[in-house]
């Protein structure tokens, strides 16, 4: 399959170090690898995808994913933190006035609901963790902890990470009944209604002494 | 299989009506097709469960289970019931002092989810539901609605349905995070810690206008 002709009729070009993947596939490469695990997991789900399948949906190769991720369950891990955006998002939330924390993170979470772009991998994550103890390893251990810890290391109430959990517990829930098994009145329900009514819940376990 | 020899070596004796399956298999065999529904959908998940194996597993014709429950959807929701016995729960939950409903009831699905004997079956139950659409719907339709609605019916607070759905997407968040992905501290805090933080959170759901 791979061969070291430089040039061929692929539209894009690429260059193949001999031994190392590193430099591989341009600048957008990380990029692309990320994208294509995404729709991977959200299509076929954990279990049935493979960095083989991975690097081919991107146009490198599986070399390049490792290099990049090291293992599948790294590509996971990566490609859910993608969804979450943690590094942009938590600051934020953090970081705005402490009385509404409950409110911006209900909208928050919800908004990245209500996009379908980030519904479809978050579904998938979800329906993977709860099947696969692999997945649900992997969302446990660099998910949850690193989303999470960063949360609960703010807060200032007494056993933070559990606070911390217990919004999420909300949330995921929330998700499950809202988007998956679609009970009405909740599914067909405005976003703000439920930010309304969710916000102070949030607000009590990560505030309130 | 299915001969007609009205004694053999097997412990229990049955007699087999030529065309009709009712009154086969005596006064326990509605129970022994329950339980084996409830091990067989808890062990093998939704998709693999058929009515065939669940009657082989209770030791009765296929067609008994037809005429005690109908359809597989319908053996399923069945299960389900068992597993949250609403008929016996409910009142109890509602009927108690209104400002402690929220302690109750958070009390009472922890209860549920501690028992290993209920948490199995549970726990299949919301497996097949993020996976299989048939099975979200029977969730959706037999058991949510019909235990939501109860608990919705007798709540003084606008949109009783969506308070209730909101309550109800905690403890299964809930139920997710500790039971299932196992996040820490959640995973190993006392029941009681929980029934403390969750209590105020479904009072709040269910009372406050």
């Amino acid at each position: 399959m791979s061969d070291d002709g430089s040039t061929g009729g692929a539209p894009r070009r690429r260059g193949r170090p001999s031994r190392t993947a590193a430099d591989e596939g341009g600048p957008g490469a990380r990029e692309r690898i990320l994208e294509a695990a995404r729709e991977q997991f959200a299509e076929r789900g954990y279990d049935k995808t493979s960095v083989r399948g991975i690097a081919k949906a991107a146009g490198v190769d599986p070399a390049l994913v490792h290099h990049y991720f090291g293992t599948k369950d790294e590509v996971f891990a990566a490609a859910i933190e993608v969804s979450f955006e943690p590094t942009a998002v938590v600051p934020a939330i953090i970081s705005g006035p402490r009385d509404a924390i409950g409110e911006r993170l209900a909208r928050f979470f919800i908004g990245i609901w209500e996009n379908p772009a980030t519904r479809a991998p978050l579904l998938a994550i979800i329906r993977s963790a709860l099947t696969h103890e692999a997945a649900a390893k992997v969302l446990r251990g660099f998910v949850l902890r690193r989303l999470l810890e960063r949360i609960a290391a703010d807060l200032d109430v007494p056993d933070p990470k559990f606070r911390a959990e217990l919004a999420a517990s909300h949330m995921i829930g929330i998700a499950i009944l809202r988007y998956v098994i679609q009970v009405e009145p909740l599914a067909s329900a405005e976003p703000e209604t439920i930010v309304a009514q969710v916000a102070p819940t949030l607000q009590r376990y990560l505030t309130q002494p």
